[in-house]
């Protein structure tokens, strides 16, 4: 027997138990399982053998449990907006799907943390602690699954103020290899106990454990928050105004870059009649006299930019608006091109590099002959270009991933990083020991050393 | 020839090639090496049997080649400030001196950034940077290493607001156990690229690798800094206070808890005169009308808990004169019993359970009849004691020993952890696994990963 039919014929075991034990949470048909290998992007879906809804800790426990026993991959699964293909199963195996584990397991409004399943989303936690004046700030865009997000080390929108999933997650429950659970972290705010587990599963991308449980921080529902958007003669121009607000510590909780591009995208799909011109949205959070304080800052550093008015808006209605026509801007941008896919890019360079980076990426662009709308979260000095391609025009896809190289290299040549956010999943492999050279090595030693079997989300980061 | 005996010719023969190549920075006289393993505490001093002065990362990475070479332990060492025993060689070995490695090697004031050597201090550093506007705030007490204060997680009074070492440094390059350097992270703000090996190296306490460099995040030197000190009727009401002021969000720089013993330790010490109550010092920091509005927010809290008028000053000669006596405060409590030594204790508990905890603990320093002061960063939940102990007092010391662990049970009872920034070391290491179970056994398998032959500091924390 080959190692391949050993293979698939061990993974077909660890099914045959699942099923059994599983019954109707165990899943094989076609459709299930292309959808838990989507991925949103030009890379191919790879679907899982099967999968399981998993409802509880014991459940994902015993599912390990029973494939590790067969050497049987498992992927994690949230709600599936991961755009790196993380979701994808090259070796086969079984999706974990969390996505019914999606309850609050306990607030603590005096701590200001909640401790929460992994498939509860963004959008369904905020809607729970509306009543306690608190909210989880962390905000990717997609509607997705806290499992996930930490997983993938997300961001977005609110990081320039509130940080990413590394800062925000006090602490968690995982499912490691060998099947035990373990908890990395105790509830207190500060730790220096050992080595940081949570950091290390946070961003490991389902490769090292399956998250089960998240104690996460929360903040309080700023008093007031301003809102409003300002156009620019150009995306240097923007850029610059992004890095002067960062310079002068104004503390700002959204800053962010749409390009004409995707202005004209986002007319279209959200039904608005911004001008097609570089545009940044704004958030302000704080009191009513420091919000009004950096709105006030900020409009002159717009103008000093050469930017139009600052327009602001402490309206929620309005605001809101504005900012779903932000996190739509995905499905905007593949409105231009309904018929193309995707490669989506993830840059972050120092900032005092952004305005260089972004304006060598345009005119690569423009070069290119690429339909690749721009936007970012120029705070934090991270943006994304969203190539439409054809994937039946080889050339076409060809010149994207081109391109899309030649921004991580030039990311990483100005000291920055192939993925702010994303991840490295299967699309960003091979930069990332461009970026972190020898260290790629010790990142092995360790999945090595916790999954010697290689059986958690195989084929991810190495 | 025994194990012992083999190790020693090993060591004995790494000495001898690091002396070659070293002349003068290799040491083995008892003064230095005894300097080299000084606790500050009750920890008895394990002097290494060399000490290497290392004067740049080539220097350590060829430090550390040749003691793999030759299975013997490296103990990195920057200021000498650690308290739970980090700097010993319980098994012998070379500790290597960074000391010297005290550049700032680039600031980016523009990205607010700053890489460094390691054993640059946290004074020197500000020192350095008094004239770009900008500052690093993590400030432990101690004038320690920035290499140091990455290893052990440090943190202390700013903390509440900056974060912990964890959350400002952004990257760092070290020599792992194979004696080759790597460079952990990009200069980006924010990343997705494979493990967060930054964070695994910090708080790792010298067990994975030798930090050679750090690359850390600024903070621009407030427009307007108010600080102020109020006197509470009781412990409690002074945690209340804490409790209050994290609740409602207001972004205190410092709270700093002191006890009524701690206080007159101080007032003898730096020759002060406050009144010997349970005594708050605070900072604010931020714009003129900011710190103004969170001085009076935080007045009416200190008014509802029953405080007294909280008295504030920007004046900064007034208020370094305060920061400098809470800096003092272990001097000052060692002063109430000279003869004595410490043990120091480091409990963190969710804020919620913070008024409880203290207050309990004071009630066993009461039944048990020791002198030991408290002083605590309340904003995060953490607080110290300082028991002083005759060490040629058996019963003395078993009985401090016995209270610091009634405190880390206390502390891990209330979802707090066993050690909030001094770190595990030598003396913590019985209450970590109490803390967090099974996730020790995959700190473990991470350390014999990276570290297969041991060498690197070992004896801490496992």
């Amino acid at each position: 027997m080959s190692a391949k039919m050993a293979k698939e014929r061990n993974i077909s075991l660890a099914g045959e138990i699942l099923r059994q034990r599983f019954g109707e949470r165990f899943q094989t048909g076609a459709s299930i399982r292309e959808q838990h290998a989507h991925t949103l992007t030009y890379l191919a879906g790879q679907p899982p053998d099967a999968v399981v809804f998993a409802h509880s800790a014991d459940d994902i426990a015993l599912i390990v449990q029973v494939c590790a026993e067969h050497s049987c991959p498992v992927i994690p699964f949230g709600a599936g907006s991961s755009l790196e293909g993380q979701l994808n199963a090259p070796l086969g195996g079984v999706s974990i799907d969390v996505s019914q584990m999606n309850q609050v397991i306990e607030v603590h409004p005096e701590d200001l943390t909640v401790t929460v399943q992994p498939g509860i989303t963004r959008k369904a936690l905020n809607v729970y602690l509306r009543d306690t004046g608190l909210f989880f700030p962390i905000d990717p865009g997609a509607d997705a699954s806290l499992g996930g997000m930490a997983s993938t080390r997300a961001s977005g929108t609110n990081a320039v103020r509130y940080g990413t999933m590394k800062d925000n997650v006090l602490g968690l429950r995982a499912v490691m290899a060998d099947g035990r659970e373990i908890n990395t972290a105790s509830r207190a705010k500060k730790t220096s106990a050992g080595y940081d587990l949570t950091r290390l599963l946070v961003g490991s991308e389902g490769t090292l454990g399956v998250i089960t449980e998240l104690t996460l921080k929360l903040h309080g529902v700023p008093e007031s928050i301003v809102g409003g958007i300002c156009h620019f003669p150009s995306i240097a121009a923007a850029c610059d105004a992004a890095i002067q607000t960062i310079q002068y510590g104004i503390p700002i909780a959204r800053i962010e870059l749409l390009d004409a591009v995707q202005i004209r995208a986002c007319n279209a799909y959200s039904k608005l009649d911004l001008a097609e011109k570089p545009t940044m949205f704004i958030e302000f959070h704080g009191t009513e006299s420091s919000t009004q304080e950096q709105s006030v800052q900020f409009g002159e550093i717009v103008n000093d930019c050469g930017g139009s008015d600052f327009q602001w808006t402490a309206d929620e209605a309005e605001r809101n608006k504005l900012w779903q026509a932000r996190h739509d801007s995905y499905w905007a941008a593949r409105g231009l091109r309904p018929s193309a896919d995707a490669v989506v890019t993830d840059a972050c360079v120092p900032i005092s590099r952004l305005a260089q980076c972004v304006e060598e990426t345009c005119a690569d662009i423009e070069q290119s002959r690429l339909i690749a709308p721009i936007v970012g979260h120029v705070g934090d000095g991270n943006f994304h270009t969203l190539v439409l391609v054809d994937l039946e025009n080889e050339t076409e896809l060809a010149q994207a991933k081109a391109f899309a190289g030649r921004l991580s290299d030039r990311a990483i040549a100005m000291g920055g990083t192939c993925t702010g956010e994303h991840g490295i999943g299967q699309g960003k492999k091979a930069y990332l020991r461009d970026e972190l050279g020898d260290s790629v090595d010790f990142m092995m030693m360790i999945k090595n050393a916790l999954d010697p079997d290689n059986i958690m989300n195989p084929g991810k980061i190495f």
